[in-house]
């Protein structure tokens, strides 16, 4: 058994996204981030970065995995499936997860903080934010001019940008303008296994609750 | 023959230092990104992102790899080395590159993004940005007291981390108090393949205006 502990954030949609899409079962245990439950001891000794999410492999002797790109290639590569074998189409993705990891998240992520809960509101730090989340958009959407996914056949690097894409309201990041970007976000948003995947955990309150726990991990 | 195409900025180093520890040849083209090199048409080509770096295999049909994180990954794949075979220490190690890629660097580089270029100076973004990279620096220093390296043997997970651990000083971060994270530094400094590989591409100016250079990349 599988055991994904997480929250209704993108770096948690991510992987619950990919464990819906590779169809296996798995248990959901939510971590309450307005609670600051991610830095509990009992948390943290799992996960050293106090942040979400994290899988626990039961069925190989508790292994735990924290960092979402890493789970992400963890499941990818125990299953077989949304990662070619190509030794080439496999970097290609490996190389546009990372552009996730070390650019769209963070930088979507600081948008979010500095529009939303920072104190002051700083028009000079949220228009950094703000535009350099929209020029990383533009480089999606030129590479998606020509390529159906960013990698090949779907994977794990459509599945890591796009949990940060369907944040972007929240974060203040508009599509518009950017169509190849548009187009397959509503293809990907069209799979039925993402829609499940966008639901874990269950929402207990309403989307705007949610969003407010995930600002309260980025700036904790 | 492989070709880096890299300037003197931790993610660079990233690169430069694992090419010197696997003692492979390869060929340096220094970007200028004073003069905004990455930017050009011809590089953009190569690297959507318009940043450093970049690696040219020349070996395999010109294969192209961007992002630092991913270059590491398929270097050390394709030569067999710094990343254990075994499943889990793989793992481990990936998980640590990981958080690097989505933690270490993009906040350091936000540190120092504000503490040396933007303008107006906000004390209050500065302090955001150290704190978060202090808290980092804690993260490993609390592994690294019961780990000598951070994934088992010294691997890409060190080179990563380290590349900008070594760069605290023009980000503003204060080593002091993280004693365990410091005599990992020091290891790891000490090997003349990372000595060789922070001087990749050679400073054609003093260290300031290397590192001017970097930060004008991460604002761009």
């Amino acid at each position: 058994m599988l055991e994904l502990l997480t929250s209704a954030t993108p770096n948690g949609w991510k992987t619950s996204i990919l464990l819906e899409e590779l169809g296996v079962s798995y248990r959901v245990r939510a971590i309450s981030l307005t609670d600051r439950e991610q830095k509990q001891d009992w948390y943290v000794a799992l996960n050293p970065n106090g942040r979400i999410p994290t899988l626990i492999d039961h069925d190989a002797n508790g292994f735990v995995v924290f960092e979402s790109g890493a789970i992400l290639l963890y499941l990818a590569e125990k299953f077989g499936r949304f990662l070619s074998p190509d030794p080439e189409e496999r970097s290609r993705a490996i190389q546009w997860l990372m552009w996730q990891m070390g650019g769209l998240g963070p930088m979507m992520g600081q948008a979010t903080v500095f529009r939303r809960y920072f104190d002051p509101k700083l028009p000079a730090v949220i228009d950094r934010y703000t535009r350099e989340s929209e020029r990383l958009f533009g480089v999606m959407d030129t590479h998606l001019a020509s390529h159906a996914y960013l990698a090949g056949d779907y994977s794990i690097a459509d599945i890591a940008c796009f949990a940060w894409v369907s944040g972007r309201d929240w974060a203040g990041i508009d599509i518009a303008g950017f169509r190849h970007l548009a187009r397959w976000a509503d293809a990907i948003a069209a799979r039925p296994a993402v829609r499940r995947g966008l639901n874990v955990p269950p929402p207990p309150e309403d989307m705007a609750a949610s969003t407010t726990r995930q600002g309260k991990t980025i700036l904790s």
